[in-house]
């Protein structure tokens, strides 16, 4: 299944190699400003370009197949496409006997009985991404006053990124990081208890985004050391506002009204230059074999922003199911 | 929403003082033996009574209201109710205006325009997760041929659980700990790319039990730190057997057929014996304050029964899906 | 699955002859007055003891299990229970092997691989039908200004209930009847293109009551024989009154304001005193059998309340995701 | 929203004036074979062409946006897009003020505070009923060895169908008609007790369907004026036949295994030429105005297809469900 949400419900379709990939957004209210323009920052932020990321380049021009009218949402199905215009298909023919380590090829082909689109990672491929940027920009558009930012705090180990990137680039090796999110402005009350926690919506998102692998709100694991009585965060007034804010703005599975802030560990990008050993079926032995195709070494410089886009699709989601009184 | 699942849908019911708590599941299917014995020995983990645990004891009988007849499970929706036989609410009458740091007392009653139970956390009580247990001995009876397993691993910021233990009874403080689960004879497919990979679906339930604030699959954050090369697991065989397991056994969101594990943090439980300081809504003012009422100095003693109980859950629900084609 | 809803969540459990039979409303908004005593009334329509209806009586009285605090809801799940007190299991022996025709004794016993509970129906006896005029009645809480009315309009082809009683009584034979339902009040904008038009909702509801053979709205089966000129009805003012109403208050699946109506086909009772023949198991042939047990010679009586209900628990969801900005 | 389904999750989105409008199927399983060529026989018979339907004529080529690869479904989400090129969007601009009876325009308008794309009914429009149709194609192929057939029964009123047509363009006034459909080979124990019934989810599929304003499963409104030994269905043998088939095939809301059969009512095409009355929003007064555009005379001529279509829908989620051990 690839649909996430109650009322604001976010689905993605297509492929690395297919003609489109896209996103339907089921539950958008009516009355929302959306034009092409509104996606192109976020869209920006999550392409390539920049060292250490891939030299696939996609336009990313968004296309609104339904649910906008004279530039506004109308509240039916929001569908969104983008055309996948740089595909190098041959780069994987190579692929199709030996399943790259980390990547789905292998639990794809498997689960599909090897019907998969094995092109790109097919359905599996971080290119979809793109739609979720998309349905995020929408969703933040739902979360008015509630700000949410997420940015790269550090690369391959380091908090010094550009150093991380050209170490990285010298060794010819990929490598990850770790993604920091904050949100602002959520008011008190979002989320549920047990089921539907914040924690629990936003790292059923999170963990949505391919190489995640981590995640800790507020103190997280550290937290895990401390004593009740310096972890407890004092409430200093009648709005709730918090002395310190170990609890990342959440108790019980819902806001506070503090700041909302987590971590996310991403894996270092699957496809390394480097020489790899893995299994070919063909051959029915392990051979050494060495990734094509043009990819991130960094995929985490990317991230970000696909991080900011799932947690405002659930956060949306969330926002829009208390304001039916829960 | 206090629902959770698909196929396999749990729900919880019931309030720290009220009468019952309980649970139902509903697409449990049929012809799965089932008696209060099978359910005794995790409810025995859960138990309170050890050092470090609350001196709140209950007898927790489970009570099947429905769907099992003849010791089997019949398909129809499977309603099991604990009793709650040792209530004191009076320890609570003193918190009415003294949101109690750390708890979900300030947030439920913004979030319920304060028509909540407050008495011992209401529904948001930790009490709720004897329903989970109970759901979770279900599922592991569906999930057959699949063992999984928690323990805590470390508490109060170290391996010597026992240390930690005696050291917060010293300091009258309490602690948190490290939660490590595994599980073995997972087959390779389950999970989906995207919104329900197997991290996104057992992170949501992982986040509903009360006091975790993270998860790591695998390597984990530390994977953040790993170049590619190292990080990669090789394939070694036809079966997707992997020469490391960074990646905790799950590679795109779904399964690879090797051992899938997480560690969870569990924050120190938030009544301490300590005195705190927070906020009083008659006094409008910040003043001292004792908890009473009876508390786990170290709750994460009882979480690893919990997280076996969500988890399995989980994968009940991704198990079932995937039985269906999916 | 025995779950409906989206936001206004109802999920059923119990069994005909089991201890308890019981309701969960998960997603119930906090602050509803809800006592026992509000049950009582649309209880009693649904009672047996007038002519024509079964002869085993149940107390009925409603247990509040959980999300009632201070006579009103909390927002945490609601649970009722009522206990089934006068039960007569061994008038249910003798059918092991033969299924009543008519009934689910039959498809359940497929469906389960024999491991349904088959006494009195189990869980798919008309018993249950408890659990949903209480829920129906927390639904009409919700539905502020919103009248729905059911009423018996014929039984046994006659608008004359009474002597069609008496004649059934007269033949010992089982009737049907004709159930109508009015809604009044409803604003416009409840309900959704397609796939959750008010008509599919309220069928999915109407049809999970047992016995339920036809629905139609507004003019039904004869608007197929109607011209569009003669159907459709002319709007008169800004706030969309119609001249006629046709359409039973309901455009493109969505309310348009007027009176929402429709009628509901009631199949005579399966168990009737006439002896009947059927299959059995156990020697293998057809052979003739008399339904033993109480029963109603005329479900009909008993329904209008229960249509009531599920009316009620339909729109209830659909006015709290219309809430939403839906 | 527009999704249906728990396992084979169907969602629309488009627009009658769009570009495209189209569906996606979250949840097909993989393995399965899909051309265009497939599509096209239903595709065909949806068609308009015929006397009696619209001048307003569609390639309806399917674009297979995502899903299929190698000719074969790959257990990603399947989306199909059909372009509209036939589109005349100068007929409604006279009525933006005029919301034409029986039609959604009045309720989309103040359901979506105005922002709903009015041009041919927008996303309401019978046009999205082509997605629906091509879903259909990919359910009937699930539910193998089961064969769904509907037909017109009856139009305005008669059962010749060519002499009711002839006398709807003579005098140039909409009819509506009764659509058949039966359901043969459909294995014992499809459906649940209550909530999720065979008539409750067919019929919430059914009425997602404009025009749509009744339906009847067996003996339907008759059962209601039968007496019980009268309508019962005795079994015949173990493996469920029955002498008659009253039940249309369903005992308890579950297939016994048995034909399954319901009628369905289909309103007058709600555009008819004749002179209406209806409230003009610009001059506040009831004024005259005949309905412009292209238009079905007969639009029931063309819903035999699409109630295939969704109860294949509705049956493949079923389906699933029940491989599922439900």
């Amino acid at each position: 299944m690839n649909t996430f949400g109650t009322l604001f419900r976010v689905s993605i379709f297509g492929e690395s190699h297919g003609k489109w990939v896209g996103v339907t957004i089921d539950g958008c209210p009516a009355g929302i400003e959306l034009s092409e323009q509104d996606l192109q920052p976020d869209l920006e932020r999550r392409k390539a370009g920049a060292a250490g990321t891939t030299p696939r380049k996609e336009a990313d021009l968004p296309v609104f197949v339904s649910g906008v009218f004279n530039g506004k949402t109308t509240g039916a199905p929001l569908t969104i496409v983008f055309e996948n215009n740089n595909i190098r298909s041959a780069d994987y023919e190579a692929l199709k006997e030996t399943h790259r380590p980390g990547h789905a090829d292998f639990v794809l082909n498997k689960k599909s009985g090897g019907f998969n689109d094995p092109r790109g990672g097919g359905h599996s491929s971080g290119r979809l991404t793109v739609a979720l940027v998309a349905a995020g920009v929408v969703a933040k558009k739902i979360l008015e006053g509630i700000k949410i930012h997420a940015h790269l705090a550090e690369a391959g180990g380091t908090a010094d990124i550009e150093a991380a990137v050209a170490k990285a680039i010298e060794m010819q090796d990929s490598i990850g990081g770790i993604v920091q999110c904050s949100i602002t402005g959520l008011p008190v009350g979002i989320g549920e208890p047990f089921f539907n926690s914040v924690e629990s919506v936003i790292s059923h998102a999170v963990f949505s985004i391919p190489a995640i692998k981590g995640i800790e709100f507020g103190s997280g694991f550290e937290a895990a050391a401390m004593r009740g009585s310096a972890h407890n965060d004092a409430f200093m007034d009648s709005e709730g506002t918090t002395k310190t804010n170990h609890a990342g703005g959440i108790n019980g599975g819902i806001s506070n009204g503090n700041e909302v802030f987590f971590r996310v560990a991403v894996k270092p990008t699957s496809s390394t230059p480097q020489e790899q050993h893995t299994w070919n079926h063909a051959t029915q032995a392990v051979e050494a074999f060495t990734v094509k195709g043009r990819h991130d070494l960094c995929i985490a410089l990317r991230v970000p922003v696909v991080v900011e886009a799932v947690t405002s699709i659930a956060l949306a989601d969330l926002f829009l199911v208390s304001k039916a009184g829960r």
